[in-house]
């Protein structure tokens, strides 16, 4: 599940995304979460994990601001959605090792945001179970345009 | 400067504040900067100084998204804008005790947010001169409604 | 000396710059310092502050290594040579204030890269007196191609 | 498989190393790497643990830059291959004890530096599956030559 393209090689990373494309991603996120009335933090990173947008739903819990951002900080690091790492924990054995890394949670609800074959970013969800977190992940990442808008950047 | 009641006592700390206040706050600073084309981070965090909302417009510097978020925490934390401290350190002499301080940060630009005589949270704004971000700051502080519209919390 | 484009706006980032790009501009860093026989550090980042390369010349002091770092992470932060925070610093009164802030380190010796009107990545040095590093430092992004190689990116 | 000299005993440190010793290690490392087309940090570090060269791969993932000097860092804290650590991790039981520990990271990719008998550094390698990490860093070890060059220090 880790993000590679079509030659099977990981991907690039780009930096053609903007505040415009972040707040469309958060708008998805945020109309999936509110659809089933889940007070969620969504945080949206650029391709450098440096934090682009990030919103508290109201009566979300405290501790999902920091849970949200790491989630997308880890997202972009490694380049693949965070529940890669929560499958391989939960088969414990040698996954245990993930546990002894200080820069990334394991945790699904981050996953990275692709345009044209590049990670330009990432959502990180936190505040319900972390399946409901990555539901609205998810919707956020498919609100990205594949293509950026003529212009925009 | 600090935040003081009628009375002269310091503000007490009120939770009377949600996302859809500081989306209000967000979008009256964020115009005020866009008008002068200034890219800056805007940060609102709530009477526990904790993330509500964080935005960064497009070309602000990436230094910027920490200053932000902690000019708004100061201000929470310490109930005062942070140009409180800014001019204090600016006479020297006793008022260096400030450096020594780990969770304040002494640069104009962090505003408490007041509704009903209580302090609700806090706006910082970093990315310009600290006299600028201190301007788009308090435009957004000026756009909380004064009274929580009835129903909203 | 804020990093400004032609018409006085900060300048954009870019992520056009790679290692062939870093190995060119510490190379160029080295040179200079081997010819005054100065033991330094040199680091070098990204436009998102990520190291690319870093190397300790032999005999430089170790507290180097996080300093060099520091510089140039700082460079990207604010997109300005560290100088100019040094410079500040040094007339006191208000520029006191930072000393207050966290992610950014006020000695010079910390100097964007800019590459096609965008800072691309940062230099810091470490190791002898703040106006030599800046000298070494300088002697490296005077290295960088303006524009890239066909096809190296 | 930790570090252990003919009579069977903790190895000793030693500081006979310089930067041509580590630019020897990162050139080989850094040619299998790019043999398999594989983007890698790679880290290198003197008997202090403290680093001496970092190089990061055109698009390696960024998580790699701190887990890269992590795995060099614990290789010479503890003078053995961080394998050894990742082993013991997958027996579970005990040796869970490890992820207790905040300076060693349990991730195969870290290897001692020896010479004469004597851990003079390590090198750390990340970015692909853990066992290609340790080929890698492998592969640089491999290049250390036993005696330094007369006159090299």
């Amino acid at each position: 599940m880790s993000q590679r393209n079509e030659n099977g090689m990981p991907m690039k990373y780009s930096d053609r995304f903007n505040l415009a494309d972040a707040r469309r991603v958060a708008r998805a996120a945020e109309e999936e979460a509110t659809r089933h009335g889940w007070p969620m933090v969504i945080a949206i990173v650029d391709n450098g994990g440096h934090l682009v947008l990030q919103q508290r739903l109201d009566d979300a819990q405290l501790g999902s601001i920091e849970v949200a951002r790491q989630k997308a900080e880890t997202a972009v690091r490694f380049r693949r959605p965070t529940r890669v790492f929560e499958d391989a924990l939960a088969q414990g054995g040698l996954h245990l090792r993930l546990l002894g890394m200080t820069n990334l949670v394991p945790l699904d609800g981050g996953i990275p945001l692709i345009r044209d074959g590049a990670v330009v970013g990432a959502i990180g969800v936190s505040g319900m179970r972390s399946d409901q977190d990555a539901q609205v992940a998810q919707a956020g990442a498919n609100a990205l345009p594949l293509a950026e808008p003529a212009g925009s950047l």
